[in-house]
């Protein structure tokens, strides 16, 4: 039932930085993406193409991925809200992009001033143009488990969208715990559901800690198959409407999981830490993961017998 | 295959508060118990009767349990080391005592300064003393999946051990992963074997958050039907040898992923936060419970419908 292999999508330099109100420098956004990429990070989402009017931080996206030095074995993504930011994720030849479309009216419209349809509909064009540039594309249904603004979403929401999408042709889709209000028997529930009604699409998680219930959700979504999953280096990122919103899981730990249980990754732990440390000395605080603070079982158990 | 209903035992006022090096105030070991148990703890792990020069967080043991208010609805349990232990509990009128046998020689010795043989030899005295005054008796085998001092530990070590403690007659054990090192994999693969192999035992579980997975190993046990758990109000606590060691599973935290799935625990976490918050400001730092940082869903959902 469990994957052999889980692919971790690192989406710290776009999730985490997002949400750091000191701009963090070019070079130190540049120097972390290389980092996690020598660890073996081997998709990452380097950036967003969003408006840098209201994510000022994400303003040098483009000098970001010039910058970065780009490795074959990588792919390197970008989050986009619209059309516009397809365009600007071409012109900086991304690998691919994802487009966030949220699953509630109201924060769909806060976060991107377009109706849930219009999000959807949108989906054309940027299928088009993706395809042309030879560019994938992946579209991540946000807040699919709860929205700060509407409560509690059913099911058949996201499900119901997802479906929209696969009538597209699209077989990339994430479902995100945007705000962590899932637990691990609606996540069974819902992959489970979405691998059976749509057995072509290939589904991947995006998981948040906010109650401590990341690592459960991930572990219920590893015995569905799932496998592959967004995480952020140390935990990084929050939620900016959401007071007391945590980041990601952290990618130290997510590895550390799949280790444990023999699901191989192609990261190293150790060189995730560095980056994690590197960021932890910028921003003059703890970041929330786990492994980071208290190692692995194995350096643990290596430290007694050597 | 869930539990309908989970047994939280409260233990921060034993594996938490022996942890901190500034003694805590009787009176505040007092209020706390008392909040939690109005909180609808039923189930309490007020102290530890071990040697205060050892220990001198625990020295006040059988005040502390003399002033509490007891409620005949709750069971009041403590920790005792040995005979002598046991006695001393018997005279402060516990309901139940808890014996911790560690599976490794080296911890065991260093810890109540007996081997593993000894420490189950023991278990025949305190079986007829607890008897005799109609009080509870539990084993808490500690470190069933890992050693700081010896590594890996084994399944069969901590099994083996539960199958010498059943031939005595002793009906209720704990399993502990004292030090964080267990994943959901080996907790279901043992919890499974020791239900099949003893079925006439029940099993708790007592977890720390070391690596972060304490609820996915959780969760991973209420798989398994395990309805007994130890924890700690806001995850207070850590381990006395391993640096970068960490509390228990909060209690919080607990209780919220078992409401969040259905399953009843009788305790308002609302009122755990209260203590938790006690704490915080007596200790002067802040708890790891993500609840208590972050708040349920339903309070989130209740204050955008209100």
């Amino acid at each position: 039932m469990f994957p052999s292999n889980v692919t971790i999508v690192e989406v710290g330099p776009r999730d985490g930085f997002q949400m750091e109100k000191t701009f963090i420098p070019t070079d130190l956004k540049v120097a972390i993406i290389d980092n996690l990429v020598t660890a073996g990070v081997r998709r990452i989402e380097a950036t967003s193409f969003v408006n840098p009017k209201v994510i000022p931080q994400m303003a040098d996206s483009a000098e970001v991925l010039a910058r970065v030095k780009r490795q074959p074995s990588t792919h390197y993504t970008a989050l986009i809200p619209n059309a516009k930011g397809a365009q600007r994720a071409i012109d900086a030849k991304c690998d691919s992009v994802r487009l966030v479309i949220c699953v509630t009216e109201t924060y769909n419209q806060r976060n991107v001033g377009m109706s849930v349809a219009q999000s959807i509909l949108a989906c054309d064009d940027i299928i088009h143009m993706s395809s042309a540039a030879g560019m994938g594309f992946e579209v991540i249904i946000a807040l699919a488990f709860g929205c700060p603004f509407e409560g509690h979403v059913p099911e058949d929401t996201p499900v119901g969208i997802a479906h929209q999408l696969a009538a597209k042709g699209i077989t990339n889709i994430g479902i995100a715990d945007s705000i962590g209000t899932g637990n691990p028997v609606q996540v069974k529930c819902m992959m489970r559901r979405l691998q059976t009604e749509l057995p072509n699409v290939h589904f991947s998680m995006h998981i948040h800690d906010t109650r401590g219930l990341g690592l459960a959700n991930l572990f219920a979504a590893l015995e569905c198959g799932i496998d592959s999953f967004d995480s952020s280096l140390g935990g990084l990122g929050g939620c900016p409407i959401m007071v007391g919103g945590t980041g990601n899981v952290p990618t130290e730990d997510v590895v550390n999981l799949c280790h444990e249980i023999g699901i191989q990754t192609g990261i190293n732990i150790e060189g995730v830490c560095e980056a994690s440390h590197k960021m932890q000395a910028f921003l003059g605080r703890s970041l929330p993961s786990a492994i980071l603070r208290s190692g692995t079982r194995q350096q643990l158990f290596t430290k007694i017998t050597h």
